[in-house]
């Protein structure tokens, strides 16, 4: 059975040398509904002003729709307007609060072993990171994760769901054991999990949390920073420039208020639009139905992963707290890229395959490359079997050649 | 006569209460032609992947347009791809470089008076800023500029076009002054001058150059930093993350060559494609008749400027060496933003009021707000004729009831 939200994705009505395309690296990017491409489009083609202090009609305009989209990004996570700084991408927004607390040299911060490059590299350069382990599924290694608070960390960032394993961690659980165990300020990254679930971030207690709308059916081109209203005000801009300025004069200046003061200079306008449109789209979904069709989703790629020869399932081989998202790694000498390429290329099929941005988990886990399938609302569980059905086909034709080949 | 260029631009087919519109906000942002509009939707509509390192078919399509554009940018302005860092705008750009070439504290940095606020407050954040002066028509005081260049500043920061005066600079000839001077590292601003003019960016000899394209026909979020290779190499990156890495694992990490190393995190995909969308445009452009039109406009701006009763015209009171924009300082009393408020809903005309994100400067000359009128290709001069009919009815009628209400 087709997805009932397929039809409202254009992209997928595209063929490939006359193959159906199944978009299966919906973790990397989404694509865009309809009325995403509708909204930025229409945003060009009756405006294209510029946002902020225009006294102009299409400028006025244009900052409604601007501020009127930061207010239903906001709302989507249970946060005030003034809480939502809007950038380019999560990498962007948790750079912004790594660079922006101004830690004092050698500061400690606990990670975790499964971030992403952009929730570790930048906080190796704030100060001296220590990643909490993983078990081999990739689940946290808990006590771990309690010795490295007793370090009395400044910082703790966390991993809402990791973009190889699929597993979502229990954040209420780890945040209450920062929040007992000190007064680390805690940074969550949450690019991979909002896109599949509801999320109070008051409720939940993070400090900071990014996310990037492109993930889920936003444009390319913005991502989220939600940050505590008392701790946006303490954070140190990483731009300077128009728009950030209440007042310059020859002597300095007067930053304007959060979250102004971190987006200086023309931001991207129709694609924040867009992205409220997004949210549109994903508050109207009737979330029972949502949550059973991701479940299927789900549990096609794990039973598929746990069927299938050749392949060893990165992650836990359940489907408990996991999003529709597997990762797989290949026996021996097969060439992950080359299986990316020619599921795309004989078959339609996209995933991803490579490192992930997570090198060190993919390193520990994987020990090499791993192709990556991730599963999104308008995939059906049929693109799941012909994902494995493809792959069983790929591997018993190139397993045998490879091995010859390196005999 | 109608500017031939207007009708590719399809937001100003709008009306606005029976109005047709006077787009004259250019200097903020340009409005989009229906290519650029096209070249957006289409990627949304046929793909919608993320680019770099997916092996499958969508993503190397995307991938493979997000890099020609990139050339395409990169060719208009006589560089290499891999001179050109693709950001979300001029502001970025200049922080970037700003932050990334880490001068010592109290580093001694010389700009002018006319920057924009973007080329101002990251200096004055990096080291010791220091503005060459203006005349009062804000051309800049070469004498001045020589004197502080005499103080071996280790960073020049140039506007190459003011968005106050619309006074383009004689930036060769500045940079050969740099350059005989010492060994200071050339930043140019010129956000403004290339939407009105071509620039061979090795042949002018800056260091670094920053432009957005939104304000050269392209969609929102897409500012260009040029950077000479060596230099660029030394920069530190503002953003770590993925994408810009070529190895992570747990003792450090490799970064990618430039300009990846620049562009942590998903980019504006889209909006960079379609800017190669907007460049395809300008250089589709017949140049004599665009620089001709530009004329005409420019000469009705300052002409309208220099008979208008209530109005002082901020900047040169000649067409020489300068784009198709005015800036006016009403009468003392006579309130800006009203104007530009009435003049949008009771004309139909789209003007820019306040200190344009260059305070410095507009305090300098102007001592108060301004009304700017930023003309562009699509523009013609009957609307510039419109612009001033219209401004002289609602000062004859305000400016009365402003003095009563004084006294």
């Amino acid at each position: 059975m087709k997805s009932p939200y397929r039809q409202d994705f254009p992209a997928l009505s595209r063929q490939i040398d006359g193959q159906v395309i199944s978009y299966l690296d919906n973790a990397a990017t989404t694509l865009k509904p309809r009325t995403v491409i509708r909204a930025v489009t229409q945003y060009y083609e009756n405006n294209g002003a510029n946002i902020h202090r225009g006294k102009h009609r299409l400028s006025e305009e244009a900052s409604d729709a601007y501020e009127n989209a930061r207010t239903t990004i906001a709302r989507y996570i249970g946060a005030a307007a003034n809480e939502v700084v809007l950038l380019r991408n999560t990498t962007e927004a948790l750079n912004l609060v790594a660079g922006g607390l101004e830690l004092e040299q050698g500061a400690r911060i606990v990670g975790t072993l499964d971030a992403h490059h952009s929730q570790i590299l930048p906080w190796r350069r704030a100060g001296q990171l220590e990643l909490t382990r993983t078990d081999a599924r990739g689940r946290l290694d808990r006590e771990h994760f309690r010795q490295l608070l007793r370090t009395r960390p400044q910082v703790v960032v966390l991993t809402h769901c990791s973009n190889v394993t699929g597993v979502i961690h229990p954040v209420e659980e780890l945040i209450a054991e920062v929040r007992a165990a000190g007064d680390a300020t805690i940074v969550l990254d949450s690019a991979q999990y909002l896109p599949h679930g509801r999320v109070n971030v008051h409720a939940l207690g993070a400090d900071f949390m990014a996310f990037s709308m492109h993930k889920m059916l936003g444009p390319s081109g913005v991502g989220c920073l939600f940050g505590r209203s008392e701790l946006l005000a303490g954070l140190r801009p990483a731009n300077l420039g128009g728009g950030m300025v209440d007042w310059v004069d020859l002597a300095g200046s007067v930053d304007r208020r959060v979250p102004y003061r971190f987006e200086a200079g023309t931001p991207d306008i129709a694609s924040v639009i867009g992205s409220a449109a997004a949210i549109d789209y994903l508050d109207g979904l009737d979330a029972r139905h949502w949550h059973e069709h991701a479940g299927h989703l789900c549990s096609a790629l794990v039973g598929g992963a746990l069927e299938a020869s050749g392949v060893r399932l990165i992650g836990p081989p359940d489907v408990r707290d996991r999003t529709a998202l597997v990762s797989l790694r290949l026996d021996e000498g097969v060439p992950t890229g080359d299986v990316a390429r020619m599921l795309s290329d004989s078959y339609g099929i996209m995933v991803r395959s490579g490192h992930m941005c997570s090198q060190p988990l993919v390193t520990e886990l994987a020990g090499d490359q791993i192709l990556r399938v991730a599963a999104y609302l308008y995939n059906d569980v049929a693109e799941i079997e012909n994902f494995y059905a493809a792959l069983s086909e790929l591997l018993s034709w190139m397993a045998p050649r490879t091995r010859t080949g390196a005999a």
